[in-house]
């Protein structure tokens, strides 16, 4: 069973050598989500033709937050990405009500670690930004559940959510 | 109702213009979660002993986080924090298998405009450094809902989730 | 006739004390210009409609850069920016085959230094990002002249370019 | 004829994936300048020896910005920049009344993408740091044209501004 | 007696909440020196005619830490610094070999919380720059003791180092 | 005898190139201290059981500064990290009064440069926080002597303090 990792013999945390892991391509995919009111998602849509576009704003953030990850997240290592996209897709029931966003992170490095907390980071940004953007027209919007789909590469295997 | 702000006449993304909002003093209190499994909940809390203190990690991220909202969320305006908190509550069910923490910021300042992109930025980044944290022992985590419980203070008046 | 300040007694470079300034209501508006080739010019346009919007990663770019000013220009005095705003026009000849973006940056502010430096590193920021995005198609693009086009408030009163 | 990367299939921005690129050496060298009035280049001039060196901090300015410039520009790749360095020349003809500054950077790295745009934002941001040590002693000075002298490395070959 | 601020009743770290402090002048002066070998002071000084300014970068370096000194110390305020110095002066001994630099910060805002930790980032800065671009002429340099020399303003009243 | 490099032909500093150094493991640590009083060492030590962890958040500032040290330092080159630690040890002799925090700074990467930099940075930087989260019980704390104790790694050889 796997142990925690990132604490020293003092019981505090560090950030855990990985000067022996070979540099292989790796990849990881996450998603959030962010549930508005019907007056946001009519706002967001023809703000697409009219007002501008709020994913625009969304994916520029999330991916400069992508780049950004360990400054953001403590223990977490510094990589070069070479490659962010984040795609945003409506799944909206118009009969009950519900008006939905869907954000899917895809980062890619050649590097020592895994970049699953990139693509985290990256659904994560984005879809505060939305939250951001929309807010002045209702603040009860819900982010998430907010997880990892897929990661590709390094050692510890392949993850693949059912 | 409110329209979305944040775009300028050529449909694009601006800062709005605060320069005419008072100082006042603003709260806002946001929350997360982190959905794990048996064996990570099992570490974090031997942990608070043997092996460090995950949460100690995720409040000092959050914290930082939440001081640089306005570098990460791109039309948020930059204030002046006077003081940020998180908490952190497990949310246990054994015979169901459940393992959650439970986390709550809570943001103030005085200032021109509220700190709700503040207190949700410091959940967010809080809940991710606990994946970080973690994922040796589990990627399957779940962060969120993320959602705004409360804000005070600012002309638009007070929020209160239900 | 005013000396450079922006120095102590040793020579050397200081960030000037501004504690006895008033908080007043400052503005500053700077332009900056991107010349490209016929074909980026095409792309850019059609990319409004099929491809995505130069322009409005750009703007973000602009707005967080004018936000992170004292942080990239090390004698600016941090500032809490109240709205900031960019503007793109295009000025095209095309029997001279002239492609140039004309960008004006708007930035307000409630503090005691004045937003010129944050208008002229939002324009920058943006135009540099025009070329980024358009490299591929032409790196001979020419950026500037990048200049002050007005100021408003502050004790050294206000300043407008002929 | 290239077309515009940077963009997904929704039409939105990307940073486009460079994993398969090679890690080759690779240069880029651009250039800039600040025209400024003969206040400012007395002024300049006499502080090297009596007041301070404007040049040194907007030197220091534009190669920190250099090395931040995936920060800086949204869909820039992050490089570990191996060599930074920037020169200044006045470019000085009293009887037409004409006092400029040109600024060269230099920038190398082994790397799989090009350093154009750090070369671009090193001078930019130098360029931009002598207004800010300059203004009090006149607004109007004026920046650039910016632009890319040469460039070496890489796929799609070498560079020469004619 | 004064009791450890920064904590919350579950025992970790917060950001003290400062909203009903008076924004009032606030000083602080701090200093560290750095011992060096005689060939880093005879190349420093020389430096100043022949290769550079060693305090030049150094004081840019300090004064940019300053203002990013919230980002840096988790649980410090943000705070809109008016203004930042710092000076130099060789402390020589040449019979008992004795080179030392001594720095000295001074900094200044009117704003809700104290600068100490501010003076105290930029001389740690500042004498950390000096070890970086001394470095390869000696590495057994010394860095400090750095410490607190004069605060004023706040309602904790001043101090004064014996 | 080993010049100042960092100087480019007009005597300003530049950040090196290193693009001919090759890849190799480097390892540095670094020490500093903290010199507090009976009450503050008291209420740290306490604190580990009720009041929180001083050095948990000290650990965390030390890690980020660390891997932030290319933003701070200015012509230090950017390294990605694959390892930071730091411990913290008392030295305490009651009956003179003496109650001193130890800090040491262990730093690892796989890269054209050593890490000296970003030892010491952590290990500052660590030291800072402890200053910042204690000085509301005794202003007169004393950080340092800061020094380099080892380094291992690339072509100028091992260095070990004596």
């Amino acid at each position: 069973m796997s142990e925690l990792t990132h604490f020293n013999e003092q019981g505090r945390a560090k950030m855990v050598d990985v000067s022996d892991k070979n540099d292989t391509v790796r990849t990881a995919r996450a998603t959030s989500s962010v549930v508005v009111n019907e007056t946001i998602y009519r706002q967001i849509e023809n703000g697409q033709i009219k007002k501008g576009d709020v994913f625009a704003v969304a994916q520029v953030a999330g991916i400069m937050a992508a780049k950004n990850t360990s400054q953001i997240i403590p223990m977490c290592h510094p990589l070069a990405l070479s490659g962010v996209d984040i795609s945003f897709e409506w799944n909206v029931d118009e009969s009950a009500g519900h008006y939905e966003v869907e954000l899917v992170a895809a980062v890619k490095t050649k590097g020592p670690t895994g970049v699953e907390m990139e693509a985290l980071t990256a659904v994560s940004t984005a879809a505060l930004t939305i939250y951001d953007m929309c807010k002045a027209a209702g603040k009860e919007m819900v982010i998430g559940p907010t997880m990892l789909l897929q990661k590709t590469g390094g050692k510890s295997g392949d993850y693949q959510r059912d």
